[in-house]
């Protein structure tokens, strides 16, 4: 596990620091408070090895790390992100609220806003935050003698907050509980309100008996586990949403073999030849799924894209970026959609894999079984 | 363009030439031959700046190269390849036939066996070989006022032909003639005669009105251009095949919109909605045509692999290749299906991209047109 703390010393946080100052006030036209500003940060610095961010670097900065998330094609629209500061917040069930209240702003009556919401940073000497769900709405994952209830993925943090005195009813759809960590104390472990949870029953355009599956899923994607990386500054608890694509759900959550794998059961509705897997009965199932997660977000009024219109519009965010003077990067196995890639021009383009930041890194996942 | 002639000098070449002699006879239980053959090949390369492939060097080497070949999802097969040794023709005319006779040896009536015909390598001093088709298959494209007649990979070349003076029946399907150069003389056009064509009529297994669309295909693949490389020895002309995968046809040649962008014409027969992709009438289409590709070709009695089948058996290469000691070397970016690749486990792993040798390579194209 690499040291999360210990990534700059105070020479290398000065170094990251003056970059992105130099590159965020370029892009704001503020070039004649650059130096001023690097100045001052060095000051902080060389006092308390830290620099606090203005709110208008944080709302930049943050943008800039999504423009240069390259795994993610939803980049289009990464300066219309909405920063929500709550760095002051310092307990647990500030964070919690905090959290609730993103979901409800995120997601905005279905008409989705791409929000982020960044907690306080690492500061030497302080407390660190950290959210340990993967999303801020996930479903549990439980191991029975009759196989997986719920979502295999989450197995293992299911287990832990089963341990921590948490009592689900054990459906396929539990949502789980947040589990926060401030500094070196044992994490709290809250309730998600049932009044910010919304989901989206799925339904088929064409097939009636699709409803009878019970399948539904939570209407937006809000990732909690990455960390924010800013001019050399580590925000190790800043969960951000979009809106979600339809494969993720209709051709990765809903149909991997090692999540929910629904391909069998919706092959055998369909009355298809699942004897071998060259009748093709996993390409017809999976697109019945895909077909019946953008019907079902539409008749509810959730946004959501599409493989065609994702990639049609990170096109545009290529030509947007190149007009503006700046090089895309990004990961061409995890921007081409998992259903007939070849299908998307993405699938024929290739990407500069650099990663720049800001950006949004992994960190270490929670050891919490073992504590 | 790189030179080709000079890829290694006598030093590189004894060098390329001793590791390929130690792994190849390693490999060949022949460990005690080993130190002989390199003295010899030493003083062959002292010589005359070359030294010559013994049959079995070149059928082990073939097969290597083919084992190494990271695009490759076909692999599991590498060691039942048949090795044809054609290294003494001369003339086109016979290179010409050398190439009709593979075609019906690979194809084998439709029990298709993975072939490679060598003819001779670069030798200094020596004429070198080139057939400027990229498979010793293929049909031929023109450009035309209304559109693209044929397979628009193919209307540089096709030009050349026409240039040269091919009359063809300028159909969607027209077998165009092989192009072979031997030195610096002007190449050679050979007409493939019908006899040595078998192509597999496409039919939908539910859909009656498919076979209306009067689509086809080549029964085999036998790609033409590629340079097989042997301990520092370059066979520039050594056209190999194994047997198609249905996504090669199904999803790529007719259905890309730089290919025969069949997709639109067949969603209309389905009757789905095109205004607008979200329908997912691509994916739909694409379905259609594959289901028509697997039905047809299995139909015909012509052997024909289907994503799901390839990956597995790529899988049990990769444990094939570890049970022997090797790790095995891939390009994920093309060894997943360009369908639903998430259904596959090829999608969920990931390959060292390292290129070893023996290896097939691309090579210079044709600078046919402005001859
Ligand atoms: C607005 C709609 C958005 C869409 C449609 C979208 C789409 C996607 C998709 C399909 C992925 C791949 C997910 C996977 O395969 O697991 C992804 C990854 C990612 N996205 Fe977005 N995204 C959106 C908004 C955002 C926002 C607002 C941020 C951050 C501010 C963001 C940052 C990222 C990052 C960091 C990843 C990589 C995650 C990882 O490595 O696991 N995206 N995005
Ligand atoms: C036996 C059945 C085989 C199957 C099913 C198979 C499958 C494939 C597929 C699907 C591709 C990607 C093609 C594309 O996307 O354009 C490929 C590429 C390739 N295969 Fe195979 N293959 C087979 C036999 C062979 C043989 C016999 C050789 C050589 C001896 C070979 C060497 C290669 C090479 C060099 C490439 C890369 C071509 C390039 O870079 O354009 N394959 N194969």
């Amino acid at each position: 596990m690499y040291d999360i703390e210990n990534r700059y010393d105070r020479e290398g946080l000065l170094e990251e620091a003056e970059s992105f100052v130099r590159e965020c006030y370029t892009e704001l036209d503020k070039e004649a408070e650059i130096e001023d500003r690097i100045a001052e940060i060095r000051a902080e610095i060389r006092e308390r090895g830290h620099y606090d961010h203005t709110y208008e670097e944080l709302e930049h900065g943050a943008k800039m790390a999504w423009r240069n998330s390259n795994r993610c094609v939803g980049r289009l629209f990464w300066d219309t992100l909405e920063v929500i500061d709550e760095r002051d917040l310092e307990t647990p069930a500030e964070i919690h609220e905090a959290c609730c209240r993103h979901i409800e702003h995120g997601r905005n009556g279905g008409d989705i806003v791409p929000t982020i919401t960044v907690f306080k940073p690492i500061v030497p000497g302080e407390q660190q935050v950290r959210i340990w769900n993967y999303e801020l709405l996930r479903y549990a994952g439980y191991e029975t003698e009759d196989g997986i209830v719920g979502d295999p993925a989450e197995t293992e943090f299911t287990e832990y907050c089963l341990s921590r005195g948490w009592e689900p009813e054990r459906t396929d759809f539990d949502i789980l509980p947040h589990v926060i960590q401030v500094g070196e104390e044992d994490p709290s472990m809250f309730e998600v309100p049932d009044s910010v949870v919304e989901e989206v029953e799925l339904t088929h355009p064409d097939y009636e008996w699709f409803a009878d599956l019970g399948l539904k899923w939570i209407d937006v994607p809000i990732v909690s586990n990455m960390c924010l990386e800013i001019g050399g500054i580590r925000y190790t608890a800043a969960p951000f949403n979009g809106w979600y694509l339809s494969t993720e759900i209709g051709a990765r959550n809903l149909t991997d073999e090692d999540r929910y794998d629904m391909l069998p059961e919706v092959a055998q509705r369909l009355g298809l030849d699942t004897s071998e897997d060259r009748s093709l009965w996993k390409d017809e199932a999976t697109l019945a799924i895909h077909r019946a997660v953008i019907h079902s977000f539409d008749e509810a009024g959730v946004r959501i894209t599409d493989p065609h219109e994702v990639t049609d519009q990170f096109e545009q965010f290529e030509h947007n970026e190149n007009a503006e003077g700046r090089d895309i990067t990004g990961d061409w196995s995890w921007l081409i959609p998992p259903t007939n890639p070849a299908t998307t021009q993405v699938f024929h383009s290739s990407y500069d894999e650099e990663v720049k930041t800001p950006n949004f890194f992994y960190q270490e996942d929670p050891d919490l079984i073992s504590e």
